[in-house]
């Protein structure tokens, strides 16, 4: 289980160039996931990074949402490198941290979330995969990804599961922020189930609308 | 193809309860669709009709985004009929516009849009059915509805083709407000699009930001 | 539009081998489609006839479910012929209620569906075929008799569409005995909805169950 | 291999609103295996333990089959805790039976069933995590799921192992107590199985029924 | 429905080369249905063609098993013609048998079953395409070339209704010779069932085999 | 059947932002496709003529391989017509020609395939669309698009079709370019085909490569 | 890897009633995949057993091709156990082997294939689990049942690869015996393979057969 | 991680006839990441050796893309051997490198893929199974060969994952040269991407092209 308090949010290459080769989720799935993430980092207080492999040419720029909603994360550049983790700016920022327990999405998940996962592996981390928060050329290099790291020791994570992690207990004071990153952000039917929720108790206090001859029996 | 002046535009029977039995598309996609016909119809001048299946029960309320997007929208309620046309009310609503070409939404697809569309079309009127703003119970339950439909002289079309002939060109004032309907709600992967297109622009008018040690030729 | 007054069930071959054949349907719905039309077509007093092929041998017997919920129906044995128009006890006994619009389900769909299907057209009846009630052994075997059927004539209807026509309004002293059929037989997860339903009518009625230290708010 | 003297069983979470956001297995499916795991735990006598997550809200009520068809099921209610592990009148109740191997379902699969299961594991319990008996809001959160859990020591297995884990044998007096529960909601294609057999033999005993001009030959 | 006194069937370019570019049906499937279709023409003593295309390079040879189970097929080369109806030899075959309905099967679909197809329409005759007996490269180009010769009044029909339509009753002297035809390459489940009855009847005539300690009733 | 010497082929926006939006076929099939048609009308001789929907925005450049293989084709720009035909230079070159059958590819299907199409049988045009030389936004969207021209009168057809249909014969002197087109493009499958046969020769001409201490029988 | 001198093969409950319940494999398929194992045991001489889960019953008897294609394997009859180990005659058999390899499929896969296979394991043998000559009753339990036979020490393997390794080599004089397995249950794409194969050899030996009146180049 | 100085790259048995048996990846994708193999073992200097399975039968000869684009590479014919790891010149070869990191992928993936792997491993050698540049008669027998080798210490890794950590980094003088493999043969998409990029930056540096009578604002 992720304790709040050891944990860092690495975001890594989440551009806008690359999310166009995403082929093993659905594109508005993968930038609501990676959005609610950022939310969810800055309500439980949780440092977080991000960087962009060369965004200056088709890769494209960051997603602009990441910053907009947590102006917290910091982003760092780096000069190159594909794997992140061999930026020492990036390294020297997650150990200033002094936490050890690592939450990583990357797009492409291959690439930009699995060489990182492994190096922080390799350098003593425990580390986190939010996989549904990255995004992969293909299904087949998603399974083979997920089986190479799990193999590597890292925790393999839904971000629904990484909310409630977080959240932790319905019974806090922010426990509706937490719930509504989720509502809006990663189960979109959860809306219909509370609007339903309310009619039936309109209902129940202010009587029916529906006009009909013979009245029905509650169904 | 859509005469805008002839068109009206009618979305029956889409409440959160029914939403939840819907097997055929996924729930924020018909959300989404929905959603963009109301604003659509709005911004193009076309009357639009709203209605609802015994609200009170299990069925639930009408999702709110329709009013709230379109305020012209007139709810029209009923008195328990299952096929909307049945309301004296609804087809005298809809002849009083004068407009003989019907845009045809609803939820169950099978049920809520086939019935008024086939009594819409004995009654004379030309019927595009919005087959992708409408939800099913099962796939196979629509690949029926469609052959029945089309056999009947409706002709099927998608939300975003609705929304194309209704702008009809981008050399038109609101040419931008009709675009923005379809990128916020009907191709959310356009958003990357434009944000990669402002980049490459950004690049080529202030220059890279990316430091690398050898400077790469533009990919 | 289906006329109840004018109606025939047709339920032909729904034996318990040939449902082993079945690969274009789950069997449990299937056989639960089928038994909703055995139920609906005794509350609309519509005339149901049942047949079926060589029950001797594995083709198997007809499933008990259609006379057990349907005493009415009646069951017609045939001495062979794969087409059951091809038997003339078939046809005489539909000609003899005078009604001139036929419901057709089968299974095989290609065979046991389709081939009485076009001797009816050809006989001058009009005939809905109730795909999602018969079973076909592939998924293209039935894209292509659904084209087949089409092209001949037939209106092709799924089983939730018919019980809908049948039952046509919420405003009659019998609904809930036809809404009950769908919600037991077509449409399970509407169970879910009616006990969300009673749960959040019983919350505003009588109190919150939930022994919060902090109380939240309605979400 | 389960020890059915060891063994308890715990059902989370499995609440008509939740169910509504479950996209990896068909509904009725869930449900149906759901009744089937608290059938066959009475049979078995093994302790039961339900619980449900803030029922009061748009999660909705427990379903009411569980306790229905398991009267000595256990209702444990919670304070808001999202992993029931951290709510200690369930662990108590757990301790208090003196075994020590788990099975496990819950709904969502990647929180309600996985949270529980780390906990468990981590406190020295066998865990059993059925998870066909379980919902989830992905298939994706599904599979990473399984791999967590499988990662920390977790079995993993179907309803349909447990019931024949627990039955173990054809010759018991009660064999047919347990098979019911699994032909009733885990296979029902076996019921078309049964009634071909039995007409089988009843065409062998009792002599063919089809009428054929000339005598086919046993298929 | 198919006249077989006025069928001739034609299998159009059924080559081991073209074979392996299929991809919208299993190979052994494709593999047998022809082979069923050669049988059945000869036993319904349906006159029989069939050709190839440039059968000397890589298109491969005609499969063996039509000549093999049908010798009475006739075989006509052609030189060099995309469309078999363009080659004259081809249509004075099929003129001098005197019959004007063509069943017609082609690997690729799109072009090979469907070019003859368009051709012979025009030509004045009854085309039935058996689209299940031919193979094509996309499942994309099967769903255009299906809706192609619909449109152009083609009747499209799957090997099995073929079978059946001649067929025609179980009460014929050879109904077992047609059976065994489907069974052995239409619809391999059936075996299965065969073996299950046989059993059935055999314990029901024989006794049981299973030796219990207890004595379970039949299931 | 397509009369080449009637013929004009329509390739309508086919631009690189679009592709990106495409999510009903791959997208080097895609391509692949459209440069096969692009080559395909200069070996026969069929006048040629592309336009763009604002190429200057994020719906990019024509992909530039059209022009490329086939240096006849005329570019022809528009002035934000949405629908190809609305533009008179468009419609005034295909008059030009005096041609009167059109084939039509276009992406998005539904908006620049289907707009156009109809215009053009209003027109009085033969109308042949290429659906799967044009992209979509929705398998649902193509679905019902491709329902939609076919009931307008248009006739469906596949890439491979076309290339056949003009190719018409082997027996011609360019028959081995035709085909390549086909190989390169359309088919990848059969490269290898060809690798294997001529593999089969030279081991027939050559002998064996292989070293056996037991000499193999040919397999 | 598999030592064909230690190896034993367990082929349990593959019966005719329980075979129709599968549903993560077709039935053809899955039954070519268990004859080649009854095949290749034979050749590789390596003691076969088989037994049957109460086949006087609606699961009906043992599939007839194992016996039929290998003479030698030895049926070994049950009372009533639904896991095969707990029946001290099989234990008996294998141990007497003195073999410590086991081979081993069942039907239904989560039960009749896993549970000898974890008893197997925990009696220290080394057990290779053959998926996919094993049938089950859903996707997901075969999933689960993987993730489990894994964790507890067994290596899963398919039908092919069991081929591959007995056969080891092509230098060896049954060489061809082993091949034809594979090549008539296994892949039957092959076929088409070898057809090809022999024909392009013969057009190099005896020259072509096809009459063009341009000789195309070889292509 | 992959160290460049200590890899072997492995192709094994990359032939046209095998190729035709793949039923778990498109042909062309496959035929594709071998070829980018190819090119990035030569661009990283990594030394390469192929082989084949009785080349001169049916399986057919090696693809000759691999040798073509990788004249380093050096060819080691076998005797017969199916594992090709059996073979003492193959083994000799890797032994000479002195490199202990092998980078393994071969056709049929559980079979020439998975044998030599587990040998390797066995051997000592740390192994790297590209599973997306080796096919695989059925899907399922790939999921049982992924989980067989990562249970035997091999890690699984995509095509392009290998691609990217052998570059390791943009900022050298031939990054270019690495990341044009990718675009060409892993990333097709990749393609559309660049050529956006271009047209943006174009506009902004050369203006619009698009002529509209009412300049739109940049979208």
């Amino acid at each position: 289980m992720i304790d709040p308090n050891d944990a860092v949010l690495l975001l890594i290459d989440h551009q806008s160039g690359l999310f166009q080769l995403v082929r093993d989720i659905e594109l508005p799935v993968l930038r609501s996931n990676v959005t609610a993430l950022a939310k969810i980092s800055r309500l439980a207080k949780i440092p977080t990074f991000t960087t962009a492999s060369v965004p200056d040419g088709p890769n494209g720029p960051l997603i602009p949402e990441i910053h907009q909603h947590n102006p917290e994360a910091v982003y760092i550049p780096r000069t190159g490198q594909i794997n992140a983790w061999d930026n020492p700016a990036w390294v020297d920022a997650i150990e200033k941290t002094g936490r050890k327990t690592l939450l990583i999405a990357g797009t492409l998940t291959s690439v930009c979330m699995a060489f990182p996962t492994l190096s922080a592996l390799a350098a003593g981390y425990k580390v986190f995969t939010i996989i549904d928060a990255s995004g992969n050329w293909s299904q087949m290099a998603t399974d083979l990804t997920l089986a190479r790291v799990v193999q590597a020791g890292a925790m393999p994570i839904d971000t629904f599961a990484v909310i409630s992690e977080l959240m932790n207990t319905w019974n806090r004071p922010d426990a509706m922020e937490f719930a509504a990153v989720a509502f809006d952000h990663i189960i979109p039917p959860y809306r219909a189930l509370m609007e339903s929720y309310d009619k039936a108790q309109s209902v129940q206090r202010d009587g029916r609308e529906t006009k009909l001859d013979r009245q029905m029996a509650p169904v």
